[in-house]
């Protein structure tokens, strides 16, 4: 066996697929795990695999070939910078430190400023795929000293997942917390994308009365056309699952609507807030997370708060298409919000992203991956100081023929009571970027009126106060 | 002249005029600082009132009456640390700080915390009402140890606006950092009571084409009746203004259609993520002021943005009233939330905040004053452990009788491409909420397909996981 190119710690799903996934590819891995039963069970499921285990960080750390690149696979915060602190005395300059966590970028920020001082590259990356990805080839995000980067590209490239044209969904995103930044937007986009495919399916059961199959039909004839997307795709098949547990009934109709989190869609609204970015489809989608999990509170508030009387009726299949191209226009809604998000954070964090890159990167391997990537990777190709996907012809277009259909689906919702809170985002931002004159005018107006803010005028230049308690 | 009872550092609008209005009360203020200047100036302008001007820190509270009360009325952030440290060796156990700038409360906590450690009280406080307030009465949120606000709370009691009972617009609000928190609330309700105002104008302008001075009237019209408020009443007021720089034209078609934000309600928003709220009205509002500072980008995008064709044909009466009614209902919808929000910072930081006697505060004083804000006190008198204002029998009544004329209203500008995202995120509030089944059973299907992220069911305890990937 070759002294190991390359040590992963954490054993634990993520961590020890991710090696799987870099052995298979030809390399030696040096494995570690705080709690050796784990390093030993997987040694004893993969006997035949060049693993290398290690039982003390020291041990680990010494059978690595130089530069030194180092893979943590554990947990987010505390027990990160714990890792950090015990590898730190056993480094040497220039060796590659890679944080593959889920973790915010401003600790990735802090970390690799502190490791540089020490001369180690960190490399702080996204890994998106779940732990089929991470095993098979997940889309990576790394940030970090690009020569640091240059270091484990080659291995990074491999691993990752491959688009059709044969690209590998790595790349280079910037300095310090980039990747981390770009998959805490990913996640947050996955949760719109989550939200919008929710209500589509909320709509037909509730406003069209289908049942869970057919609507099942439904998304896997959508998932031909340009929504063809991996969450699209599951979606189709979890409604064609009936119970594990003995019943005939869908799965669905037994899993409690409780929309858990692990916080990075929270992390990409609260950075959009900062940043002053209006990425509201993406909140929508946390905040309805969030009330989905005061189950009781809403079956008490359902027996006393009324809705609409009165029926609609609707022609099934026109609606049908309404709901998919209302579907697609609020999904450009969001990555418009979310590519935005990354526009001003490059500007603000000083990364230079590359927007076509990265929307190249999510073609495969990641929960995003659909089709409809490459329409923005095109659009940045075409224009690379795009400031706004909207901007874009192909958008452009795409909204002009859909807008009747989403003003309709969320007209009709809204009528029948049935909440759709991220397509109505998509409306709002829609026609409030589109809008050459918003009412923060009369905003500006009562600012200057309690608070003496004062305001700018649209004649002429300047900060202007009103008189507003004099005699006129 | 008496020795002075309370001291003001800072000289700037707000403090001066705080300083005045505790010396109208009868009681002998010293007053500082930094620059010289500034409170010379003061003591030219108000060389009749009993304050005691103070040229060096040690000179300002060697002059105090013991313990002392000093409020701080500088810039909230670096600022106010740096007044702090300068005050701290000067003082002696059991004297009071206040600090009555726009602080977040999560620097106050720190601060009280700090400060107690040596037997310094420290007492934030929310201070709303603007320049006018400060001079003739404020709403006032003060937070801190008890026995402090005991020592300051019969100059607070005379300061502070009356409401029309004639009680005092402040009260003991709770620990630490309690009072800045819930005057960053107030701040995002007024987010979310201005944005609701200025879509209700934009649509009696662009979907109804109104004059302003009819939208005026209008407004007045509505100040008679359960929308009776202060911000309400200034819109009025604002719509009826021409401009000051000589044209015949309203002063609202001359100002700048940029909504500017001093951050407390950004703040409130990312604190509401944090705490797993649904806060969505207020951060819509938010999001309204960022998306109205892209103006070019807006104008720009006007131009090559579809919206609607077919113009809508309403009956204008009819839709004023529906108006109407849509605002009171979704300022029913903000402040559920902005309770909401309250109770579960108020569980999370444990501070036993008194919901009924933080409405009643508000009756006078700050900016979101309003005769409706009564209800919400009596609500809480009711019931003390009311855990969303939309379980309560007035609030349920008003929301049955007007939630018609909202899901109209909002369809209606829906359709015509007018953005309503506060009214919209209103209603999809109120569905959300009485829906007792919501679409977060297929999400959770999804995250456990992607990422084995578990689920509960409805029809058993525990925790499962589907096997997707297995055959059935």
């Amino acid at each position: 066996m070759d002294q190991p190119q390359i040590g992963v710690v954490g054993m634990a799903v993520m961590g020890k697929n991710l090696a799987l996934n870099i052995e298979s590819r030809g390399y030696t891995v040096a494995i570690y795990n705080r709690t050796a039963s784990k390093t030993e069970k997987v040694m004893q499921d993969h006997s035949e695999k060049k693993l290398v285990p290690a039982y003390s960080i020291e041990e680990f750390v010494n059978s690595l070939e130089k530069p030194r690149r180092i893979m943590m696979m554990v947990k987010a915060g505390k027990p990160t910078d714990a890792v950090i602190a015990e590898l730190l005395p056993l480094l040497d300059k220039g060796d590659v430190l890679i944080d593959g966590g889920n973790t915010n970028f401003e600790d990735t920020m802090r970390r690799n400023k502190e490791l540089d001082e020490s001369g180690i590259n960190f490399i702080g990356t996204g890994v998106s795929g779940g732990e089929l990805g991470a095993l098979q080839g997940p889309s990576m995000m790394p940030g970090g000293q690009k020569e640091a980067y240059d270091l484990v590209a080659p291995i990074f490239e491999q691993i990752s997942a491959k688009a059709k044209d044969g690209d590998p969904c790595v790349t280079y995103i910037g300095p310090n917390g980039a990747g981390h930044y770009v998959k805490m937007v990913h996640n947050g986009i996955e949760y719109g994308d989550e939200q919008l495919i929710d209500e589509s399916y909320d709509l037909m059961r509730k406003l069209l009365g289908l049942p869970v199959k057919e609507i099942a039909d439904i998304f896997a004839d959508w998932n031909q056309g340009e929504l063809d997307s991996y969450l699209i795709d599951i979606t189709a098949d979890i409604l064609t699952r009936t119970d594990d547990l003995g019943s005939d009934k869908p799965i669905v109709d037994l899993i409690m609507d409780k929309g858990g989190n692990k916080g990075t869609g929270k992390w990409s609204s609260q950075n959009a807030l900062e940043l002053g970015v209006p990425q509201s489809l993406i909140t929508e989608s946390v905040y309805a997370r969030y009330i989905s999990v005061l189950k009781d509170e809403r079956v008490a508030a359902s027996k006393v708060l009324a809705g609409p009387e009165k029926k609609i009726d609707v022609d099934k299949d026109e609606v049908i298409e309404k709901i998919r191209r209302a579907l697609y226009f609020s999904k450009i809604m969001s990555y418009a919000q979310g590519f935005e998000q990354m526009r001003v954070a490059s500007e603000n964090y000083d990364w230079n992203l590359n927007f076509g890159e990265i929307a190249k990167i999510w073609r495969a391997g990641c929960i995003i991956r659909a089709q409809f990537l490459q329409n923005i990777t095109d659009a940045f190709d075409k224009n690379p100081e795009l400031n706004n996907l909207l901007m874009d012809s192909y958008f452009q277009e795409i909204a002009a023929k859909y807008q009747e259909a989403v003003r309709d689906v969320v007209a009709l919702a809204v009528k029948a009571g049935i909440p759709v809170p991220a397509l109505s985002a998509a409306v709002a931002y829609y026609d409030s970027y589109r809008s050459a004159v918003l009412p923060a005018n009369l905003l500006q107006a009562q600012r200057d009126y309690f608070g003496a803010h004062t305001y700018e005028r649209v004649d002429r230049e300047g900060i202007y106060h009103f008189p507003w308690y004099e005699e006129q």
